[in-house]
């Protein structure tokens, strides 16, 4: 018998406490041994839940326990997970988190720290939610040279985008929705900012170096200023609008950066809606690979950190290979990423964009605007380009 | 120092050791040493090739060198390879392959005679190509009770189908494309009626129950009978025509098919064109997930060949899990499974249509047939409605 203690009895604490309970025969088979979930740590009590016996409130009872082994933690936040994680792996227990936040902060810290002490911090909840590509960067892709990384990491915003591109709903009455059906938090900033995905995509890129991108540094732009006429072109181009987090390695210089860009019909990615995430990964010898799935969820998520507890309790004593130390990355500028850009604006200013950008090709979907794609071009060349261009409505980023 | 073998110099054993070698320094860091190819085992001599030193004739040599601790077998077929994996895993030496026939043939006993040998016997290429399945139903899927696996497992016909659905040319026009550019062989049989597909999905259901899943148990059908007229039908319906192979559990009863179905525009494997390949899974917490790659081609599958050689290497003297008993299943009879079908029949049978199947939706596409979708039955009792009605042209499963 293996004993879990669980930190944090949220949603995702809740579901790796059924997930745990409902496949237990199942992942005893796969383990060989059977998990119990020992304690559950919250500041709440839970009178009438069939696991209220279970809840400490402190958690010295379970760092204390030597029959823990395994923990999960599903509290979020960096205080006081970290912490928590900290006195838990340098006592031997590994720790399986579906926190980003803290992953994305003080991921390498934790990781020498579990190798110190040959334990693991996993954290294959914290990025994708039930899409496994933590382990896949681990193990199925270690022999790649992975050269770049495109996600749709953030169920909410593919949510709304979705939304916004099926029903030409605006922003905000789509936020409304989202919040309504418990997708978006009264205070959405972390998702329609970019922030979530910014984490996330800050984690995968570290593992795609091996050494520290940190999230601070990764350019982040949000979905607010999106709006229903944006859609409407883009339907005309036979293209969707998705947040995407990209993490691009040409030639040795990463960029790493999230933002909403125009994507074409034919790309995988452009399937991919609603709260569903995916992940895109180009290596050098696989060429692309697409791993796709509910980004988040009770059950979904939960189910990647028991996937990690398995891991743990199958390798009690021994660290798995995580290569992700605390060397930080400097990123490349990504003014300096070659792409096209799409461009709506005000009719009157036919004559200046044909003067500042040469010929394009115009779409128009009413009398009092246009747009039209650029031809390849840095940042910073486009910058310049439209600098002095009055009228410009909107731009967005095209991937390819 | 890591000695790997590579038994066939062919398409992926080639591109094994071009893995190895391009990607050395990159793999050494994430192994801890350095792997190096010892010996080539292949019938053949390369002069000129730049590993032609390395080719030896006798396998002997190999199975006889203590140093070798991993070996590649990328030769395809199950004779001799059946009888070189097994002597390569009775000393101990682990074994990773691409030869999905072997594994579907001999998997169980292979997997076990590693385990008594202290070694691993892996075989992530030989499903999917380069897409990580394999490694995830073992350890990222392991807290799952997955009750469907859906593949697009064969690229050759999926870059036929694609090509009869986009540019409406026959079957033999696009075999005869698909050979010409070498995606499919002289004698296509294996992969246009089936039966590599057959042969995976068989791997994956076994993986799926931890039993053993007998691909001759498999009920299969090829592309060879779908007409352009099919496809007509397909896109007025909003759906594509694809070669799926299905292992799926209701309630403890596990059917396992490979046939063509009709698939809905927003199901993710309706987007699986050209020859990648994608494996669709649900599991009972995750809900869905898809994997997505090229299922063949020298580099893609060399990179899941060296992913395996790393997990060994990283895995020296300790066999890791892998749940494939020797155990038979039992299959249940995919004709109690109930799904809709598609149904063509020539205009005159319209009254006896109505009479045998009832009310119906007619689709036509030109004046002498229709079709229509009948509602949702077993197969057995759709097999007794048309049993009796003449001039059925066509019939395609469909998967919603």
């Amino acid at each position: 018998m293996i004993q879990v203690a669980v930190f944090g009895y949220g949603t995702v604490g809740s579901g790796v406490v059924q997930v745990i309970d409902d496949n237990n025969d199942l992942i005893a088979k796969r383990v060989g041994e059977r998990l119990n979930v020992k304690y559950i740590l919250d500041l709440r009590d839970f009178p009438g839940d069939k696991n209220q016996e279970k809840v400490v409130h402190d958690v010295n009872i379970i760092l204390d326990d030597p029959e823990v082994e395994i923990i999960c933690e599903t509290m979020g936040g960096v205080k006081p997970a970290y912490q928590y994680t900290k006195s838990a792996l340098e006592k031997g227990k590994s720790v399986c988190t579906s926190n980003k936040e803290l992953v994305a902060n003080h991921g390498p810290e934790l990781i020498k720290i579990a190798e110190a002490n040959k334990c693991n911090y996993m954290f294959e909840a914290s990025v994708g939610g039930g899409i496994p590509i933590i382990r896949a960067m681990n193990t199925s892709l270690a022999a790649e040279n992975i050269v770049k990384i495109i996600g749709i990491l953030n169920g909410t915003t593919n949510y709304m985008l979705t939304k916004m591109a099926g029903e030409g709903t605006s922003y905000d009455e789509v936020l409304k929705k989202a919040q309504d059906l418990g997708y978006a938090e009264r205070n959405p900033e972390a998702d329609v900012e970019g922030y979530d995905a910014c984490r996330k995509i800050a984690i995968l890129a570290s593992l795609m170096t091996g050494h520290y991108v940190k999230y601070e540094d990764v350019y982040t732009e949000g979905i607010t200023a999106i709006t229903p006429m944006d859609f409407e072109y883009a339907k005309k181009l036979g293209k969707s609008i998705k947040l995407l987090a990209i993490a691009d390695d040409r030639d040795g210089k990463l960029t790493v950066m999230v933002a909403p860009f125009m994507i074409g019909a034919n790309h995988q990615l452009n399937g991919v809606n609603d709260v569903f995430n995916a992940v895109y990964v180009t290596g050098n010898m696989l060429d692309d690979a697409m791993f796709y799935g509910r980004g988040a969820g009770k059950l979904p998520t939960a189910s990647a950190v028991v996937a990690d507890v398995i891991e743990c309790a199958r390798n009690i004593g021994r660290t798995l290979p995580c290569l992700w130390d605390e060397e930080v990355v400097r990123l490349a500028d990504y003014k300096e990423v070659k792409r096209r850009f799409f461009v709506r604006v005000s009719r009157e200013q036919r004559g200046a964009v044909l003067n500042q950008v040469g010929p394009i090709k115009e779409v128009a979907v009413c009398d009092e605007e246009f747009a039209f794609i650029t031809p390849v071009m840095t940042e910073k060349a486009f910058d310049d380009k439209i600098k002095n261009l009055k009228g410009v409505l909107s731009v967005i980023r095209v991937e390819e």
